[in-house]
């Protein structure tokens, strides 16, 4: 680690704690070691996809106090690839001089997503009107007015805790946990920017990209990157997106979640203090990845240039509903023989419906041809798994 | 594995067997896991380079019968990152069924630096002119006549084994070893082109680099890509470079060594039967990089384009003269606040005169940019060590 602030480090650069061991930490362990640090991963899991390439891993679940101080304890930094995590015990390490970026109390106010909207509104940042539901009735949700979208204050991610609900026929379908309710955007596109933040300030804007999502599902389908949208509204999106990541003085990476409305206003639907699914891309397609960028922040270190290299489309491999067990991966063979097409697996050991088991970026010169190979990728490649559950 | 020639791969989609676990095999470590594949790596230095990244490192030496067996027979495919190995081993192995690439055989003719000049003359490949030297003597060494460089037949690496010996009074620093004696070429620019066969015989080229020596070193210095040469040289070495690679009906990556000479011919100088340093570039700078790239080839994959996305400079991280022990990083910062700049650590837990510690690519869209650019981290970072040895 470094020798105060002169620019003298005695190798590793720095020793990172990395609560959740997913495939962001994975992807975040690899930028890691590249740029001279080593890593310690915790995650319930043996063997997780950032233990595997970590060589370093303590068991433990992310809401056992001694876990994470344990963790915390043995690094320079730490910081986390999920978000469902013990904030307490990292806010009481924190207060005691350990370093945790994003700040463990940013990381509870982006939890409850309730809080987060308040803070948001409070910064001036737009954001479609919403309202507190502590406890859901059907009353409540006739007064704010259908179409209307319920979300659960903790725990949702990737589209689970998140409620569409149209009209009052449909409220048995409503969440019967506390909740926020908002207005139903009609957007004509919804967007994501990645914001990186310094230490000392410094802030950097990724382009602007696109998210598809299949109907009925709320995972990323298809991503293009950049968005198709006119440079001005591009801008005013990276605008938006930076001083969202500057009003919360976040320190790290941040995926910033955008609605663009109909009548074109940009409104921020949600904030992920972390690296993100949406950025992805940027491994192949950018001159500094996600990942990189975000150590890069919370070590210390100077930012780097997000340049656009290529375009790039990007889309998830799921599991395939109604498999489990040891993954059975179809058509790889078929989706390598596209030029342009990186395929990136995550190590996981068995598969599950719908479960994020990998991702493929496909670069072309032409946005349109990105998306038409990453569209033929997603038809060509299926994971199965050796059992049927 | 594949389930025959379907296209169907039961995770993983291969095991891999890595001969040497150094920066290559650490690049390549990377490469497996993000295509779907594990790795087991054989080094006789515990936790590795590769070994930290792979999970599964078996401890031994590359000339060790019963430590070769080991690795490959473990794996699904071998493949090395380096030459200075026990390839009779490997051709009984390879004789018996078991999957290594390139093959063994090859390797064996590339080892030896004579029956690899004597194997591309016969197959009418461009080199300079030779003669063998198995007890070198300086009446022979006169009747070849000076300037001349003598090349050891084996072992050599890095600029060892090699010696520029100008004139008769330089007999003194010949090299005592069975060697070949070679023309000097005066040459405009040395370069280099990657190029990659598959299975089925399917090749592809990257693009042309330049690769720039310090004087007196033969460690690469500086490399730049694409090389600043007229259009229809690049056209005539990218056609040279696979022409060798065919000739000797290689699977899986090869460095071809290329002189321009001061009359405009291009000359075969060295084939590299492996990733190699002046493909590193390719990380940052291509849309497959030189390590997928072999693992597509030697598991039978499709290969990838090998576009150039934007023009790179590289440079090496040498460990400097006089250091031993922990490394020491200066200047680390400083580098990163360039735009464009991507470190790599080795992740090495020691440092030595001239040892390779790490590399740095620059991407930016003038060539003359990225040269400058690498110029000046070549200039801030050093890499010393806690101790003097």
């Amino acid at each position: 680690m470094t020798h105060s602030d002169t620019d003298v480090f005695t190798y590793p650069v720095a020793r990172i704690g990395i609560i959740g061991g997913g495939q962001l930490g994975r992807m975040m362990v690899k930028a890691a070691k590249r740029i001279g640090c080593t890593c310690v991963v915790l995650d319930p899991t043996p063997n997780s996809p950032a233990g595997q390439v970590s060589g370093h891993q303590i068991v433990g679940n992310y809401h056992d106090p001694a876990a994470l101080r344990e963790l915390v304890e043995s690094c320079d930094v730490a910081t986390f690839d999920i978000e469902d995590i013990d904030t307490d015990t990292l806010a009481d390490l924190s207060r005691r001089g350990r370093r945790i970026f994003p700040c463990p109390e940013l990381l509870a106010d982006i939890q409850d997503k309730l809080r987060q909207k308040q803070v948001l509104t409070e910064a001036g940042i737009p954001n479609a009107p919403f309202v507190a539901a502590d406890d859901p009735q059907a009353a409540q949700f006739e007064a704010f007015g259908y179409p209307l979208v319920q979300k659960a204050r903790r725990g949702g991610y990737d589209g689970r805790g998140v409620q569409i609900l149209r009209s009052a026929t449909e409220f048995d379908r409503h969440l019967p946990v506390p909740s926020l309710l908002e207005r139903f955007v009609p957007a004509d596109k919804e967007l994501a920017v990645m914001v990186a933040r310094g230490q000392d300030g410094d802030v950097r804007s990724y382009p602007v990209v696109e998210m598809g999502f299949r109907p009925g599902e709320n995972i990323l389908d298809l991503l293009l990157a950049p968005a198709r949208i006119p440079a001005d509204v591009a801008e005013a999106a990276q605008r938006l997106a930076i001083d969202t990541v500057e009003s919360l003085a976040g320190v790290g990476i941040f995926g910033v979640e955008l609605f663009l409305t109909r009548d074109g206003q940009l409104l921020v639907n949600e904030v992920a203090p972390r690296t993100h699914n949406s950025g992805h891309y940027t491994i192949e397609a950018c001159m500094t990845d996600q990942f990189e960028q975000h150590l890069r922040a919370i070590t210390g270190l100077p930012l780097g240039a997000t340049d656009l290299l290529m375009p790039a489309a990007m889309i998830n491999l799921l599991g395939e509903p109604g498999y489990a067990g040891r993954p059975v991966i179809h058509g790889l063979r078929a989706a390598l023989s596209i030029p342009g097409v990186s395929v990136h697996f995550y190590g996981k050991a068995s598969t599950g419906a719908h479960r994020k088991m990998g991702h493929v970026t496909v670069l072309d010169p032409d946005i349109e041809q990105a998306r038409a190979k990453a569209e033929r990728v997603r038809d060509l490649i299926r994971i199965t798994g050796e059992e049927k559950p």
